[in-house]
């Protein structure tokens, strides 16, 4: 089968490769669609990072390989014992579980001690054959096969937003820093949670445009200092949860100023550069952070019924770019690289060498 | 009247000084004990650094001045309006408040935009007398006037279980990092509260040895690993809460590797170095890392009644030392950087120039 396969910083490649082993418990998929994740861009840049150098020790993959988590497709020669038919349509949960730690045994598969993902300790999104196992794929249903791709980066963030353990979103004002993928897949997720006082900083004109059909406030942190303009906007108090999806110091420097006092802060940004609080400002507004990552089994599949019953309205704008394979490196990760203010999320067929 | 007064870093001078103005509101307190707190330390070994060096915008003083704001005393010269009499002995919570931003409004007084202290932006317990609001003042009525003056460190340590939202301490492990007097003073304080699996890492052989009477488990962080004791403890599952009472890079990667997966990690200590999380331990694990500094009226009061109920045994063990003003710098700074395993608090009498 073809496959972009990450080799090393700065070099993907498209290549022939063999097809993913089917094992036990494991159904073939052919990806349809595979959005490209910020993460996957932080590799080709500087990677590699979280992908295993050496055979992994439960997949015994390890680069070249192939990236790309956010996909979806359909079921590929199903075994006879199989829930699923041929070519039926299905979203993945790209998980990888060891199914064996005391976070997954206690249910909460988000804390898996030494969790893997489909594109990352095995062959990826990025090929045209994905081997997943059978409890991670979902029916479609009644969810385009061209739109569901999205669902993985909406389980992220309706993760984030229930992990806030925020109960009445109708009462807090909110400060997303970041309108990027993730900042505007927040946006929506806390809409459909009934936020109505979201702001959402972000220095990219076209992302600030598309925010400002979801949020209440828009706030150029270039022009603006953004605690004054949220300490505006909330009668002096400062906002009560900020939803850091920048992941840099500065916009994490205005989310302390701009938070009120025992406000709360959740970092869905993994840092490349170290995480360092303002001390004093922590410790004197009693500041909480709360560190967040991927999704639960239930976050997940809260999602797939949200996008199913017509929730998430929108949802399908977060893409805003579709190319072939052939294209990934110069219409997906360099047009991220030098274009990023004309994208949010660009998807991928690896079935066609062009755009469809 | 005598006072010790910080002019510069190192440089602390007994001298004679005018008595402290007493303003509208204000009593006069001839202070009988002031205990040398982590943060007095800090001021003679790196200050200025919370001091004003230029008047302070409300009180109008600035360095060189007295420090000292664990400090209890009798009352002198009372106004005929006051609801003190002469010579009551008095606890004082040091804490200047605006009494005009939102949080002091919101009755949240510890998150007091612009807090100050007795001791910090104003003339403080190392002097012979203080002038104090008199809502800052309380009967001590059975405490002994000999070992009040601890219940400062208690109210912020009480602050900081009570913030952690924890209510019932008996199903939770707990790590402490650090057990100087802060460190200390949370054993006790957690002790009070029902806390019964309380582990404690102190590097410091005396302090453990104290330690070993308040928690059910010390560990020397220098020979074993703190994350490993801790899951041996706790069948494999790491702690549940973790108070930092360290304040140091390396106490900090051994709380993040002993916490639990959703653990809560409660940062008591003001630290002078960068406060850097281990980023992806943090977002792995869901950390909940919670700021919290000072402590309310409430609690305060709290922790009054509490002592004066013999709900807190043993609170005047955190005294290791009694010294007279003339004594501070030589038998109190510098003994407290130089042997500071032989000690836990060492309070001042700065009505006495040596030992009483």
């Amino acid at each position: 089968m073809r496959a972009a396969r990450f080799h090393n910083k700065g070099d993907i490649r498209v290549e022939d490769v063999d097809q993913p082993k089917v094992t036990d418990g494991k159904v073939l998929v052919e990806v349809e669609w595979c959005g490209i994740c910020g993460s996957d861009l932080h590799e080709y840049l500087m990677g590699p990072a979280l992908l295993p150098v050496t055979p992994h020790p439960r997949t015994g993959e390890c680069v070249p390989m192939a990236l790309g988590h956010e996909l979806c497709g359909r079921i590929k020669n199903p075994s006879p014992g199989s829930r699923f038919k041929e070519g039926e349509a299905v979203m993945v949960d790209p998980r990888v579980l060891c199914g064996s730690c005391l976070s997954c045994k206690a249910g909460q598969t988000h804390c898996c001690s030494s969790l893997g993902y489909v594109g990352g300790t095995t062959t990826g999104g990025y090929g045209e054959f994905v081997a997943v196992e059978e409890e991670r794929l979902y029916p479609l249903g009644s969810i385009p096969l061209e739109h569901a791709a999205v669902i993985e980066p909406l389980a992220v963030v309706q993760h984030a937003v229930k992990e806030s353990g925020v109960k009445d979103w109708k009462d807090k004002t909110v400060l997303v820093l970041g309108g990027g993928p993730i900042g505007f897949a927040l946006m929506l997720i806390l809409k459909a949670h009934g936020a109505t006082n979201v702001i959402v900083s972000e220095p990219a004109i076209i992302r600030r445009e598309q925010g400002s059909e979801y949020a209440q406030a828009v706030i150029n942190p270039v022009k603006e200092k953004v605690g004054d303009r949220c300490r505006e906007l909330t009668d002096g108090r400062g906002v009560d949860v900020v939803f850091d999806c920048a992941g840099v110091p500065i916009a994490l420097e205005a989310g302390f100023d701009a938070i009120c006092s025992s406000g709360l802060y959740i970092m869905v940004a993994v840092w490349e550069k170290p995480l360092t609080l303002p001390c004093w400002t922590f410790l004197q507004k009693h500041v909480t952070v709360k560190g967040v990552l991927i999704f639960s089994t239930e976050d997940f599949e809260e999602v797939m019924e949200m996008v199913a019953k017509g929730k998430i309205p929108g949802y399908e704008k977060l893409i805003t770019g579709r190319i072939g394979l052939d294209d990934i490196v110069k219409k997906g990760f360099e047009e991220l690289v030098n274009n990023k203010d004309k994208h949010i999320k660009i998807l991928v067929s690896p079935k066609n060498a062009v755009a469809a």
